[in-house]
């Protein structure tokens, strides 16, 4: 798509959190043009507004009713509550939502032309985030939106793939498992030297490690430590060791059995 | 210590894997004499021999009753079943170990200088690692003993620290948690994604960000998902997808209740 036409192409934003920010700016950046920004907060609006040279409310009303395109980055609770009011007397625009977990039929009795760009990545407000990095995950009611979502997913980043809602509920739930769990094994680590009087920083290295192995081998090939190998006496010895922690003592025999049970499976 | 003074030290390693590799290249690199190369398997030996310029041998009545050093690099329970036969004749010797779970006390009978050198990372033959990023905890029987550990573990990474026996258990505890559990959480994620047809490579930039995260982040602090919001609705929606998989349904509640406790104790 050359700039002329994505000059043509009027694009609201609903919502001003971290996703909508850098998806904005992205999309101002490569010749969109942002017509407008709603946030329920007025300052938040403004700030965002500001940068890609829009207008900006915190009234629903206000919202513009001949926008090209309706990017929603909401809570999905928020998302939910509002699709009737967002969508009325703007229907004749491209909906379009960036939740993993909320399926594309959201959007079927309230407009004509609808979809989902998902990026899927873990933000924190203290953490910057490299969006090229990030894959995006498409679906539309159309072919032609399809295209459409698939030119402005391009402008964060290379990796775009079509995803339909059922993916993309497995997707955003392997997420849950590779990241919001694995920071959760990091946090039970963390405690554990703390109370040992071991700084968390000596893990960094073996947490990147662990990571980086796995772009290199299957996850299920990369796996050591005492379960693996059934190693009876190590997992005994860690056993007892955390007799004063009776929630790591649970864990650890959990996940210490669902790796036995895996490799298992996969003989 | 400047090269004279290491060359009148001669080393011997006991087991030639990747560490005693590692370990043996990096100390010839800055002038330690590598004396003799032990090893079960007399092809692995001589492989490494030939490397560090030392003579080898698969016989432990032919290990050098004259070395400086012997560092051990064996499996914990090979290491428990010959350290009798290893150190016997040889008790002149400083004696080290490699192992994270294993306590000093090892030594204690069967020698009068010893210690531990434990590098904390995850080997696989098919990656490698690059050890300068890697924390070495030393442990030794005598002050001067330590400052020889030290002098060696500075030869392989600059982030040297000394722990002790308790420590380095729990040390090795932490380990198992931030990298061995955590690798069994993208196994799962991967199992999960193979079952709707998505490539694992879509969840890489999501694990290396989540690793990211708490280098600038403590994990707690970085902790994102439905778990930590007490989100039950998505939640309950991701025990739903997971009826299929009776060992992903059992560990997201587990890992679930978990993240709620933590949240409760860090309140």
């Amino acid at each position: 798509m050359n700039k002329s036409k994505q000059a043509k192409i009027s694009v609201v934003f609903i919502g001003s959190g971290n996703l909508a920010t850098h998806l904005a700016k992205a999309m101002y950046a490569t010749g969109y043009s942002i017509e407008q920004i709603y946030s329920r907060t007025i300052e938040s609006a403004k700030v965002l507004a500001e940068a890609v040279d829009a207008k900006y409310t915190n009234q629903i009303d206000s919202i513009s009713k001949s926008a090209t395109i309706y990017i929603t980055a909401l809570t999905d609770e928020a998302l939910v509550d509002l699709v009737s009011e967002l969508t009325e007397g703007r229907e004749q625009g491209l909906w379009v939502h960036t939740a993993g977990s909320v399926p594309i039929s959201l959007w079927k009795e309230h407009c004509s032309h609808y979809g989902v760009l998902y990026p899927m990545q873990t933000f924190s407000k203290k953490k910057e985030v490299v969006f090229k990095e990030i894959p995006v995950f498409i679906e539309a009611s159309t072919p032609s939106d399809l295209e459409l979502l698939n030119g402005i997913a391009k402008t964060l980043t290379e990796k775009v793939y079509e995803a339909s809602s059922e993916q993309r509920k497995n997707l955003h739930l392997a997420a849950v498992f590779a990241c919001n769990f694995t920071n959760h094994m990091y946090t039970l680590a963390s405690d554990l030297l703390k109370d040992n009087d071991l700084p968390f920083e000596v893990l960094l290295p073996l947490i990147d490690e662990t990571a980086q192995k796995v772009h290199q081998l299957k996850p299920n090939e990369a796996q050591t430590g005492p379960a693996i190998r059934n190693d009876k006496e190590v997992m005994d010895d860690h056993l007892d060791l955390l007799y004063k922690y009776p929630n790591l003592k649970h864990i650890y025999k959990e996940i210490s059995k669902s790796i036995i049970n895996s490799k298992a499976k996969n003989k």
